[in-house]
């Protein structure tokens, strides 16, 4: 007897056919001998409508207040979940967070888990129940309800599979595993029989947006086995765990992201602690800077370029046009006429070839390479964001990553 | 300093301009220097949308899964109203009924209030809080959620105030207060200054609809002062308490009850036990009986009538005609055709005129009366429904009771 979490979106559960669906998939699993947890989030729009509720009362309500405010959505999704399960004749019960004891600290809409007790979890499931876990929530030191920001659901997920040993974490989403490419751009693509939790925060910081990073870092932190797949259909999905198996291909998969914009600070002063100056005033100011690029000084000047996500542009751009004088820097230029083509596989900072075949690849298509950043696992390009396709399919061509398909 | 607890219904915080509004009178409470613990129910039809959400999934969910559905819209007002109380610059607090320590027994969808622990609530008023708590909702000794069923939200304010020992529960409705009849009847009808706990007991028992008896039960028995006021106006409402002040008239009120239905089970046998056997089937099926006749017997039968609310009847004739032979009757018949028009007033047992002074003015306007039914503090009788108003008008009339006007 096996002990899966399974985890569905919103989407799945946004209204009473979608839900009994889900129901009779959970209940597939539950007969066939497994003892399951399934984490549910809000329906559909139901957080988006809570949000738009607060905003009529206030533009800036208390952190406290939105959680006590959004967690009724999952508590609805539960509450329904376990109605439907007992339609189809199984027992079922719906838990809070409080109830879980999912303890977080006290960062309310962004709080982080600190501990679960899981007592009455697994009381239910010896009880041969089937439990219902509200995603997204938790409660702090004092009995707060909090919640967990982006991601939050697949948080609570993977964390609950760590706290109980779980077999196996299932994430059901509207694709059915991660693919070495955006199957809308490449139609080769193939779907990977599994990948190590590197490659897969990786790919997702890169933009394929399967899973937020931070399920998968508190997977890889508890080794919790975890599985992307679809809920509109039974195909295996795409295991992500400690070690993939050895494939025939190095690289796992091409990634791309268009949200993206370049800042240029031209003619900043050539003298040290001036880097520091420009990223701590960003950092200040919560923005995320990606790739930094720093030119070779001319005479006593230098530009230094980065990303950032194009939502915050305007943001840094003020706030840089604000700072000129205390940076030294004689004006900024941008565009948001770029985007990021990334590869990403283990190993492939002992493989130098590597770098030279995407360049390469790029280079025969006639795309320009405005910007270079390299880890140890991936290489990421910026370039015009109107070719972004055309680079994808001739990376994802170039290292034969379509070629072999699976069963 | 004095330690106010106020309840406001669903309808004051339907949307977020009645919420504001709703938001500025706990304000304004709170600056005369109050101590103030605010309890909320759901939003306008937000409960009734719920309801259907679960109806789509199944037609008889369970009670548990229900509560844990429904707590939610509480929740929702809460944490808004501590959003709009905040943005007018005061610092408030929302508690769900877990949070507060409001337990309860495990019948869920009508648990019954055990403790409160209150800790928190005080804490919080301590520091100088609003504290809003969400009504209609506890939590069992397994930390499951329940909810108090019919005037759940009245009950939870009244508890609160015993447990807190504070000085005044104060209810929020659409009406500002009891009257001695229903003003859109009796357009004389005079708003009383106070009244005593059984006298309003026996008004909301016979249809006066602005309490649930069991929130006065409960005011009774902790001895709390409640008082009843709009959330419209800045009218002075009633004060309901242990011992009324003396007013003139002995009489408190006129009530009338249109949604019943009269039942007639006839040629019983005049036997022993006939009685308990037709109102044992009658309990069994949770049906509850309000006023019985017995007729004299006439040979050896008897006619055995009883009235009831009005969306039982269907069910309890059903469960006559299936068990004539059981009970040894002839037939049943059976009409809605009627009301129940009553007068309520401590004392009146020691006046002998009353009931007739009431058949008096009945009998002058030619209405005839089908039951009779009295307490120590009531006098009920069943009238054709379409004589209800009419009726209602000569007693109070009768008595004098719009006579008087209080400031």
């Amino acid at each position: 007897m096996a002990l899966i979490v399974q985890k569905f979106g919103g989407s799945s559960v946004a209204d009473a056919e979608r839900l009994m669906n889900v129901a009779r998939r959970i209940v597939d699993t539950y007969r066939q001998g497994n003892q399951l947890v399934v984490v549910l989030s809000a329906q559909g729009d139901t957080t988006d409508e809570l949000i738009e509720k607060a905003m009529e009362i206030s533009e800036n309500p208390s952190k406290r207040e939105m959680d006590m405010l959004l967690s009724t959505g999952e508590q609805i999704s539960i509450a329904l979940m376990a109605m439907a399960i007992e339609k189809l004749g199984y027992q079922a019960v719906s838990l809070t967070g409080q109830q879980v004891g999912i303890y977080t600290n006290s960062f309310h809409t962004h709080a982080r888990i600190e501990n679960i007790d899981g007592k009455r979890v697994k009381d239910e499931l010896e009880a041969g129940k089937i439990v219902l876990v509200a995603g997204f929530q938790g409660v702090n030191e004092h009995g707060d309800i909090t919640t967990l920001g982006r991601g939050g659901s697949d948080t609570t997920a993977v964390a609950l599979a760590a706290a109980l040993k779980a077999d196996l974490c299932e994430i059901y989403t509207d694709v059915d595993g991660i693919y070495t490419a955006d199957p809308r751009i490449v139609p080769d693509a193939r779907k990977l029989k599994d990948i190590s939790y590197d490659e897969m925060l990786e790919l997702a910081s890169l933009g394929a947006r399967v899973l937020h990073n931070r399920s998968v870092e508190l997977a890889k932190k508890y080794n919790v086995n975890m599985e992307v797949r679809s809920s509109l259909n039974d195909h295996d999905g795409t295991l992500i765990k400690e070690e993939a198996e050895m494939e025939k291909t190095m690289i796992k998969g091409v990634a791309y992201d268009k949200d993206i914009a370049r800042v240029s600070i031209l003619s900043v002063r050539d003298v040290p602690g001036i880097a520091f100056k420009i990223f701590k005033l960003l950092a200040d100011a919560d923005i995320n800077v990606d790739i930094i690029i720093q030119s070779i000084g001319r005479g006593d000047t230098k530009d230094i370029s980065f990303t950032i996500a194009r939502n915050q542009l305007t943001e840094a751009v003020d706030l840089i046009n604000k700072n000129l004088d205390y940076i030294g820097a004689k004006g900024v230029n941008f565009t948001h006429d770029v985007a990021k083509v990334s590869i990403v596989g283990a190993g492939m900072a002992n493989h130098p070839g590597v770098a030279a075949a995407m360049f390469e690849a790029l280079a025969k298509e006639d795309i320009n390479i405005h910007m270079i950043s390299t880890s140890e696992i991936k290489i990421s390009c910026l370039v015009r964001k109107d070719e972004t396709e055309k680079a994808v399919k001739a990376i994802h061509e170039r290292f034969g990553l379509g070629e072999t398909e699976e069963e």
